[in-house]
C-alpha cells in the first residue's frame, strides 16, 4: 500500500495534446487516480482524509522553511504560487479551506479575482495579477487568476479573438519571468462534471447560509458549459510547461480533490530542496551572553 | 462552570491609568483570569485547549459572514483588525498559528512589520500601515504595528522625543478614522515575564530549526527590558479607548494566551451583529430554472 508520492504529479499532469486542445472528456471527474485500488470507497475516503491531515503538517513545515529563508536572506527568497481554476462550484473555496487551512496563515497570501474593476480595466490584464503576487517567502494562492482573461473573456467575447488569442503567449512569457524570479508555479484545474455542478447549485439554493455564493448569472455560464470546457481544453494545452505545469484534478469527490491538491503541493515542496537556514551566530557564545545577563 | 463569555474582555481590558502609565507590574504574566477556579492546572489546560477548538469553529463562521457581506455589498463592508504587540518571544507567531489557524485562510490578511525599509522611511510612519490594512470583509492581523513607532523608536531614540510623543495623538486620530470607516479594532499586548523570555530564548538557541528566529540584537533589546515595559505602560494608557481597546493578555502560559485571544475575538465578533446576507433573487424560481435546463 506504500506508494511513491512522486507518482501523483505524473498521474494528474495535463496530458500532452500536441499543440491542440486537451481532451477533457477523456478524464473522469469522478476518478480517483493514485488511490490504492484495493481500498473500498469508504476506506479510500478515510485513508485520504487521514493522509491530508498528515500532509498538512508536512506542508506547514516546508512553508516555514520557505518563510524562514526569506527572513534570513530577502534577496534569495523564493515563493510558491498555486493557481486554482474551475468552473462555478468546482470547489476552489473548499480546496483552499481544507488544504491551505493546514498551513500557517502567516505565510499565506490568498487572492481572489472577480470581474475587473474600472481601474483594473484601464490597465493590461496582467497589471492586477502582478500587484497580487505573494511576497518573498510566502505561499500565494490565486482563486481564479490571469487565466480568466482567456476563459470567460473568450466565451463572453469581451475582447476580439486576436486579443485573447495573443494572451497565451503573454501568459507564458509572464510565467517564465516569474520562474526566473524565484517562483515555483503549480496550476490546478478542478475538473467537475456538469451533473455535479447542478447538484452543488441546488445545495446552494437549499441552504440560506450559502445564498451569498449564488448568482443568477451562474446559470447563464452553465448554459455555456461546452464553450467553457473548450476554452479550458485549449488553455491547458497552450499554457503548460515543465516549469509552469497544469494538473487536472478530478473534483467530483471532495475528499479526492483535497488529497490530490495536497499531494501535488507536497511533491512540489519536496522537490524544492528547502531547509531551515542556519544562524550566522555562535550558538554557545550567545547562550553564555544570555545566561550571564540573567 | 458555565460562564458568560462576555466577561473575558472586561477581565483583560487594560486598567484605567488616569492619564498616566498602566502599572504592568501589577498584572501577573502567569495569571489565568477567567479560567474556572475549581479546575486543577492540568484540567484547566485541557479545558482551554478544547474551548479554543470550539471557538475556532465559531470564529470561522463569523469570519465567513463578514466576508460574505463584503461580496454582496462592497460599499457597506466592514473589517476586523487585530493588532498584536509583544516583546521578543512574547508569542505573536504562536498566537497567530493557533488562533488564526482555526479561521478560513481565504478571509485573513496577516502582515508583519519589521524595521522600515528605506522607501518606508521616506514617508510618514503610518504610510506603510495604511497600505497593509485588510480589504473589506477581511480579518486583518498585524504582527507588530504602528505601535513600534512609539516603542522601539522611543527606547532606541530613533527620533526626538517630541516627535514620538506627538504620535500618541496621531495614532488615536488614525484609529478613529479606521473605526469611522467600518473597522472593528482589537489590540492585544501579550504580557510575558523577563524569566519566561529567557527560557524561550534558550529554547530557540537549543533548537536549530528555530535559529532563523534568533538575532543577537535580541539580547540588546532584552537589556532594555524596563525601558520597553515603561514604553508599553504609556502606550496602553494613552492609546486605549472604547472603540480602540487594548487588552493585556498574560502570556507566560501559551494555552491561556491562545484561549484568551480567541475569547476576546469571539466576544468582539459576537458584538458586531453579523449575519449571512440574504440573496436578492427568488430561490424557487432559480430552482425551477436550474432544473428546467437540467
Amino acid at each position: 500500500m506504500k506508494r511513491s508520492v512522486a507518482q501523483i504529479r505524473e498521474l494528474l499532469r495535463v496530458p500532452s495534446a500536441g499543440g491542440g486542445a486537451v481532451d477533457l472528456a477523456a478524464i473522469d471527474p469522478r476518478g480517483t487516480p493514485g488511490i490504492p485500488a484495493e481500498l473500498s470507497r469508504r476506506e479510500a475516503k478515510a485513508w485520504a482524509r487521514e493522509r491530508v491531515a498528515q500532509l498538512g503538517g508536512q506542508l506547514a513545515t516546508w512553508q516555514e522553511m520557505l518563510y524562514a529563508g526569506a527572513q534570513v536572506d530577502p534577496d534569495a527568497a523564493r515563493r510558491v504560487l498555486l493557481v486554482l481554476q474551475a468552473t462555478d462550484c468546482g470547489g476552489k473555496d473548499g480546496t483552499i479551506r481544507r488544504v491551505a487551512g493546514a498551513m500557517n496563515p502567516q505565510g499565506l497570501e490568498i487572492r481572489s479575482f472577480g470581474p475587473p474593476t474600472p481601474q483594473e480595466l484601464r490597465h493590461d490584464f496582467l497589471w492586477r495579477i502582478r500587484r497580487a503576487l505573494p511576497r518573498p517567502g510566502h505561499v500565494g494562492i490565486f482563486n481564479r487568476s490571469h487565466y480568466e482573461d482567456v476563459l470567460i473573456v473568450r466565451v463572453e467575447s469581451l475582447v476580439p479573438e486576436p486579443v485573447w488569442r495573443g494572451r497565451y503567449d503573454e501568459i507564458n512569457a509572464f510565467e517564465r519571468e516569474l520562474v526566473a524570479g524565484g517562483f515555483t508555479l503549480v496550476k490546478v484545474f478542478l475538473h467537475i462534471s456538469r451533473e455535479e455542478q447542478r447538484e452543488r447549485l441546488l445545495k446552494r439554493l437549499d441552504n440560506p447560509t450559502k445564498h451569498w455564493k449564488y448568482n443568477p448569472a451562474d446559470l447563464a455560464a452553465r448554459a455555456r458549459w461546452d464553450d467553457y470546457q473548450a476554452a479550458y481544453a485549449e488553455v491547458l494545452a497552450r499554457c503548460d510547461g515543465p516549469d509552469a505545469p497544469w494538473y487536472v484534478v478530478p473534483a467530483d469527490r471532495k475528499w479526492y480533490r483535497d488529497w490530490a491538491v495536497a499531494s501535488i503541493l507536497a511533491e512540489t515542496f519536496a522537490g524544492m530542496g528547502l531547509e531551515y537556514p542556519s544562524g550566522d551566530f555562535d550558538v554557545a557564545a550567545e547562550r553564555e551572553r544570555l545566561l550571564a545577563a540573567s
